[in-house]
């Protein structure tokens, strides 16, 4: 049994490996076997064929990622202080650190991979309906802190901030619109009515 | 001169048919060369190499989809009549049909593939440029047809809706939000305060 559990964790730790110096496509299933010390069929008896050791890893980077940029969201508010409409804008990352763009290239990859591989599929669906589950969380520890007379409207969160995919800012660049502005929009459209 | 336009057109024919039925990753250069009864060479020639041909049969695809999708949207807004802020929302997509499904696939794979083809990066920061310059003509339209007293935030249109990946309301189902409530939301924001 622990064998069996050592196994698994060095066949996911070399995929996850071999996925992030490769990228998806480069993945070989002889490589993960002979970098985990194992056999390409020790691997298909957990994970059936290629397709479902990348649901997996992918799925297990997902979910990593979606909750870490929560806690990162949530990190970047005031810890002191109670919290303004504008710390909420502040905190959005609207131009982006490198880490923030490869963040973002590896869920783009990781959505065109699940188009053709349902089990990546069904993974990412729950992932995305936990995400909820957690930034209800987080929005109900923020609307505990709001300063007085402020009060935000967190349909922005659901319905813009989770379904945008920040790759496109990289192809438009400043030509539809200036972080500022876009600042100054999101800060009139958080504000609740 | 004629014969390379038409050796051209053919290679052009038969990659974006390849991709359309073999998907991204399975065009085959030889399978195109010979659809097109031409050589691998005679594709190099023109393209480079096999990501070359991507870039502009990728490229060509994204820019036709982009430019059919202003249309089609401005096509769904009322003819003969003023337009209201509800049309607009009308006018928006928030269940997707089918093909609407199989066209934002599309592009997510394109996306995707741009990552790591930077001609084709390059080729959708021109298409994403251009098509600013089309929504802008798009919302002149549509801004000098609206009915007397209602004013739409054309922000809305730019730092929303041109950053949505609808692929992502597939993956949360109705558990964030129904659609009734999404176009009620739409409604809320793209009125002008």
């Amino acid at each position: 049994m622990s064998d069996t559990n050592d196994s698994l964790t060095a066949i996911l730790t070399s995929a996850r490996k071999e996925i992030l110096s490769q990228g998806i496509l480069g993945l070989r299933v002889a490589d993960v076997a002979s970098d985990a010390n194992t056999s390409i069929t020790q691997i298909y008896r957990f994970f059936r064929n290629r397709d479902g050791l990348l649901a997996r890893v992918l799925g297990d980077i997902y979910d990593e990622q979606s909750k870490m940029s929560v806690e990162q969201y949530l990190a970047r508010l005031p810890k002191d202080s109670a919290i303004t409409i504008k710390d909420l804008v502040s905190a959005v990352p609207v131009v982006m650190t490198d880490e923030q763009i490869r963040f973002h290239e590896m869920r783009l990859q990781i959505l065109a991979t699940s188009i053709h591989n349902k089990e990546l599929n069904d993974r990412l669906k729950i992932c995305s309906q936990n995400l909820f589950e957690i930034w209800r969380t987080g929005l109900d520890e923020i609307q505990a802190r709001m300063a007085p007379g402020e009060t935000f409207d967190e349909r922005v969160f659901f319905m813009v901030f989770a379904q945008q995919n920040p790759y496109y800012r990289t192809l438009i660049d400043e030509k539809f619109f200036t972080p500022e502005e876009y600042k100054e929009f999101l800060i009139e459209k958080l504000r609740a009515q």
